[in-house]
């Protein structure tokens, strides 16, 4: 039987906080550059004192992921968890005008719907201040197993490790997708969460993982070394394919035999580069999920990074659909 | 005794919700186009749940002049009202963050903060869809007089008569700044709220305004004619300077005895006019504070609108300063 979602995202369900600011607003506040820094409620009050004024846009890595893959015409469905507030609502909102199933019952009386303070330099770089709030509370019982079976692939990020309960929610959909014949794909999200979990990650690649996104400072962080040809020799053939994003030199998609160079799609202007991990994995999955060829999955990664990084914000401003279209990259 | 705020701006304290739409959806759903519609708290959700994905920025007329003022790095400060809520929160931040003075006890157990869910079609005109909330308790309560008086001018918005407590609230900051030699300006805001209030807005010019602005459509429903020549002759000499945007036709400033014509500045591609009017009168004010010539109030004017047509949202996303720097309008 056909399943009824071709894609189904696990993740932090958050809201961006995006304001511009310095290398040294990031110096002064002791910001990771290019990192996600976890914050917690009171240093993100802190830090929300101290930025300019801000815009609010849906956000959270697979959430992002999932707008991505619905841009392109992709069906799909979200699981994540918000709070019974303003910023919840918008977060749900979202996903559903995007037309993604989200069916989470929000969070009452525990803490806020997780905002990320997202601060974007003068070169286009963001860093990024997590305020986990509700998600911490995402659990087991998040996880609807007959929506994990009716997904073709599956998609989790990274940061889920980052919480015990998110943990089991993470392990108890793969357990689920394997036994239901569902595609499982991984996102490293970041270098730091690589450090944190490294061993928890590399099993995970080794036994539940079939699709891998990294980007090049998490790959060798997973594998402790300098060398990308190093990194790429250590992850080949632990899972079926492995994509890894390396910012203007394009990605590199990697399987037992097979290694794929794909260019990236030139930018006017780089405006932001938050969301371009993700859009990259949407691209890509879409392409997976309709069975093209490996090196049209990446062409799809590098159109849909490409359209993100050339505004300010996470998820695609322009149809996806009819840019693929345009470049003939899709039906 | 010099005074500390050059502009203090009084209006309603909303956030924008901005999604693109097309005409289609303005039709289906009964938006008229190009205007304010102001709607209730079940319409809200109602036009929440059919709009598309939506980002969050500050904004509120007044709001939004204020945000252009200190952009151009005029002193400035703001009297509105807030609900104690995240919009509220966020609202306040970006005022403050902003550099504008912002003491607001956001409402208790009242209505939630304001929000104006703005569809921007292809051709970059805004349609609003307002939900007053806790500005409806703004009231003469929230009129701090000492601050009315350390102003050099003061900016009111043609809205605020939209509901009883805040008109009381207006006419006590306008008979305050009399008393106080604070010159007053105000804003018609919208040709639809002309004609709800056309009668006291002749009146509110003749006897309480120093500094009138209105675009092309408002003066024209005020004084009830399809001629712009009529409308200005209409007006002429009604307040001591009168600012009339015409779009792409530039604008034209009105006194006794002089008519200034200023032209626009050319702008790239015209993403979204939200907010146009309102930094329109930013730049104005702050060349009228600083005592300029009319013409370069009017040239400042045109710069601050280019700026926040050429992207969505509307308030400045780059330094209006440097901008008025760069075409020597400011030392």
């Amino acid at each position: 039987m056909p399943k009824t979602y071709e894609l189904t995202g696990l993740g932090n369900a958050i809201v961006d906080v995006i304001a511009n600011g310095t290398d040294d607003f990031l110096a002064k506040h002791g910001i990771i550059k290019g990192a996600m820094n976890l914050v917690d409620a009171e240093r993100s009050k802190y830090l929300y004192d101290a930025i300019g004024t801000a815009r609010q846009v849906s956000g959270g890595s697979a959430a992002n992921t999932m707008a991505g893959f619905a841009s392109l015409g992709g069906k799909g469905a979200y699981l994540g968890k918000v709070a019974d507030d303003q910023l919840g609502e918008f977060f749900a909102h979202d996903m559903r005008a995007g037309g993604i199933h989200f069916d989470c019952t929000p969070l009452k009386n525990g803490p806020a719907t997780a905002r990320c303070m997202i601060i974007v330099t003068p070169d286009a770089q963001r860093s990024m201040n997590t305020y986990l709030g509700a998600c911490v509370e995402f659990s087991e019982e998040d996880v609807d197993e007959s929506l994990i079976a009716d997904s073709k692939i599956i998609y989790l990020e990274g940061y889920l490790f980052d919480k015990p309960t998110a943990k089991m929610a993470y392990l108890k959909a793969t357990k689920k997708a394997r036994a239901a014949g569902t595609k499982v794909s991984l996102t490293l999200s970041d270098s730091f969460c690589v450090e944190r979990h490294r061993a928890d990650f590399q099993k995970l690649i080794a036994d539940e993982t079939d699709i891998l996104f990294a980007n090049e400072a998490e790959i060798l962080a997973m594998y402790q070394t300098t060398s990308f040809e190093d990194a790429v020799k250590a992850v080949r053939g632990k899972c079926d394919v492995v994509a890894i994003t390396r910012s203007e030199k394009g990605s590199v998609i990697v399987t037992a035999t097979e290694t794929i160079e794909v260019p990236v799609q030139p930018v006017a202007h780089v405006a932001d580069t938050t969301g371009a991990g993700d859009q990259y994995a949407a691209g890509f999955l879409f392409g997976y999920a309709r069975n093209m060829p490996l090196a049209t999955c990446g062409a799809l990664g590098s159109l849909a990074a490409a359209e993100v990084i050339s505004h300010v914000g996470p998820r695609p401003e322009t149809s996806l659909a009819q840019l693929a279209q345009q470049q003939k990259l899709a039906a």
